[in-house]
């Protein structure tokens, strides 16, 4: 029976539990953090071992997971995600060994001064802490956030999609077990299995540094919104691509397709096309001909429609990310009103200029403020991986570092350290004030 | 006459015009941004010689302030703040010609990568965009505060202590004036002059990138919890200083009165002092000798009070930043447990320890989670100036980069200009996806 009493009794145990679990994370998170990058790598080895071992079982849980999903008439793009199958589980398997050869992001020393005779300081990256990552029905993901957690040398507290609960529960305790044996303690990586503990997690401001939502637009600005942990993500991907009067025609049609229709659904695919007027008469036609083709709708400004046939764009479409085969377009009288429109309308995530014009395009590139700024180039490129950071935990859209392409380097800090022999500051202040001598080491 | 209506017309007019000047110093710092570092530097040498030429009226208006301030009974100490004097206007000054000597900040170039060929990866610093600085009443700080906006390429609305309103508005004038011949557009410098505006500036983080509140640690607090702009700052300084069994006890004890008596109101001042229990007993009485010479007053916990004379402490002193000569004492018996007690009431601020036992000193400074882990030195070192930043903004005790004393470089974020020829990534992807160079240049 479900007397009220006993649902309050239920909701206050879930609550004290969360807030022990992560203190139990706090704890194992300042072991982990001053392992050696050999004991770090020693556990992302054991933890690939025990994942390929444990193939079947994991593979079995999530087949569950895919029948539950199919019964409750999950759409087929949702269902490729949850669906791990064995080459992925190979893939992310291979990618944990990857994280391994990465190089040790703790203890890099930034700064290495002599601030006088004696007096060193020295600034070292460090790990954060304990991260919350929530994060879609992709078992995989699980994977490469637990090797990029442990690798940075911070514990992680993870919420995956519900519809990938057996997967994930089959991929943590096959993780517990595996570090069972190393010098990580296995409260380091914790798994939360219902919704509600979100918002739960969101309040653990004491015990978690940060947050990284993935998922839908709606749910990390939901994040933001309601978290005094700071977030790492992007709640929009409302990126521009400008066709200057300039460009070469033939580069801008290939940047074009293949920024909106090379994988629509990415965060880093245009939405919107802005046309130099001088070339819209010419370029319009060829670019709607390759668009449609590829089975893309075109909404288009008054002038647009009056050269191709375009569904009028209303305001909305400006600011709208539609993550599929639609863009709008645009035509503008310079590159003022194109950069004008970008910083008024985009999401500073990634926004690129098509021009032979070297000038226009340092000028598009310094005032276009985003993330990314790309010349002749399409904005699929921005990615951790295509940028060379090994491994991606997300982009950031916030104006401060770190800020694009975030990789291992979004989950370290740093420290100072200043080490002396009985210095004081009285020595430095005052009438006889002795001078720092401020040398780089 | 002030009925409902004028009143409540009145209000939305001050929201209104609000609004507007943000979006101008928006617009104004877009071009600031642009500019050279010799156009920001020589706008920086001209705001120098106006401050010069019309020191008359800003000390006038600073006496009018002082005259207003002491006629409603302010302390001495807020009063020394106040007060300006020809002396100290001209170390501002000064200032100003020193900030325009440091390098520059923008435009520095931290990667630069071939993602492969022709197509090139950079990272390079770029200016925030506005910065929304509020801080207590002492003049010079405006002008510290604006050279710092205008060589790191920020427009800066500021708000000033009630106290030095006329103050502020002349030098704002004077500034004003003085970049009105340089490149830099005077809407880059913003003058608030209500406290009713200070939560509307809070809400405008649309315009504005990032907020520096400075005073009192409950105004910080404040600031942190109604505003979803990022706010660099802290709002305790609860610094430990902990005397290891293996201390040099004269280091130990010059540096304890230092780090307690040489600034008592800075926030790098420790509050608490940890002993292990293996030298309290010689340790104790020496120290409580020394600091009662200084006038501090002790107050310890139960083995502290069995051996000198001290004012019993409660659980609310370990968190209690006294800002004063008070100092609490507690006996410990490990270093683990020092090292606990500092992760538990710390505020991450700066933690040091006083042994000559190196590998006690390297596990104190690994394991304080705190931006500053020192060594046989006073905790008041952290500071910009003296970590050899040149000036400094302010000091953050937030786990996330920019931490501990933040120069010009907490000011400044970066953006990724890829440059291609017609690069897509379509070619990189797939079955017969080309590889990546991913070559530092």
């Amino acid at each position: 029976m479900h007397s009220g009493l006993s649902w309050i009794m239920v909701a206050s145990e879930i609550g004290f539990s969360l807030v022990e679990l992560a203190k139990q994370t706090r704890q194992a998170s300042r072991q982990l953090a001053v392992l050696s990058n050999h004991d770090r790598n020693f556990a992302l080895e054991a933890i690939a071992d025990a994942l390929t071992s444990a193939t079947p079982e994991i593979l079995a849980a999530n087949e569950t997971d895919c029948q539950f999903a199919k019964e409750e008439g999950i759409s087929q793009a949702l269902y490729a995600r949850l669906h791990l199958g064995e080459t992925k589980l190979q893939a992310a398997i291979a990618g944990v060994r990857d994280v391994a050869k990465l190089p040790d992001p703790i203890g890099v020393k930034q700064i290495h001064r002599e601030l006088d005779q004696g007096l060193i300081l020295q600034r070292v990256t460090c790990p954060l802490g304990v991260l919350g990552i929530i994060f879609e029905a992709r078992p995989e993901a699980l994977i490469q956030i637990t090797s990029l957690a442990i690798k940075s040398g911070n514990g992680v507290i993870l919420k995956g999609g519900k519809e990938a609960l057996r997967s994930c529960q089959a991929l943590v305790k096959v993780i517990h077990q595996a570090l069972a044996s190393t010098k990580v303690d296995p409260a380091t990586v914790q798994l939360l299995t219902t919704r509600e503990e979100i918002n739960q997690l969101l309040a653990l401001d004491e015990y978690v540094d940060l947050i990284i939502p993935r998922g839908s637009n709606s749910f990390v600005r939901y994040v933001q919104e309601n978290t005094r942990i700071p977030v790492l993500g992007h709640a929009d991907g409302i990126c521009h691509l400008y066709i200057d009067g300039d460009a070469d025609l033939e580069k801008a049609i290939n940047i074009t397709v293949d920024a909106k229709t090379q994988y629509p659904a990415a965060c880093n695919a245009i939405e919107t096309l802005l046309i130099h007027q001088a070339i819209a008469s010419e370029f319009l036609p060829q670019i709607a001909l390759a668009l449609t083709a590829q089975g893309v709708e075109l909404r288009g400004d008054e002038q647009t429609c009056q050269i191709i046939p375009a569904t009028p764009a209303t305001e909305t479409d400006w600011s709208t990310e539609y993550s599929d085969l639609i863009l709008s377009i645009k035509i503008v009288d310079s590159l003022a009103t194109a950069i004008a429109h970008i910083n008024t309308y985009g999401s500073k995530h990634t926004d690129a200029i098509v021009t032979e014009n070297s000038q226009t395009a340092e000028t598009f590139q310094n005032q276009v403020d985003a993330a990314g700024v790309y010349h002749n180039c399409s904005t699929r490129f921005a990615d951790g991986f295509r940028y060379g950071f090994g491994a991606e935990v997300g982009i950031s859209t916030q104006q401060m570092p770190p800020r694009g392409p975030v990789g291992l380097e979004g989950l370290v800090t740093y420290k100072y350290k200043v080490t002396g022999n009985g210095h004081i500051a009285a020595t430095y202040s005052g009438n006889n004030a002795k001078p720092f001598t401020h040398k780089d080491l």
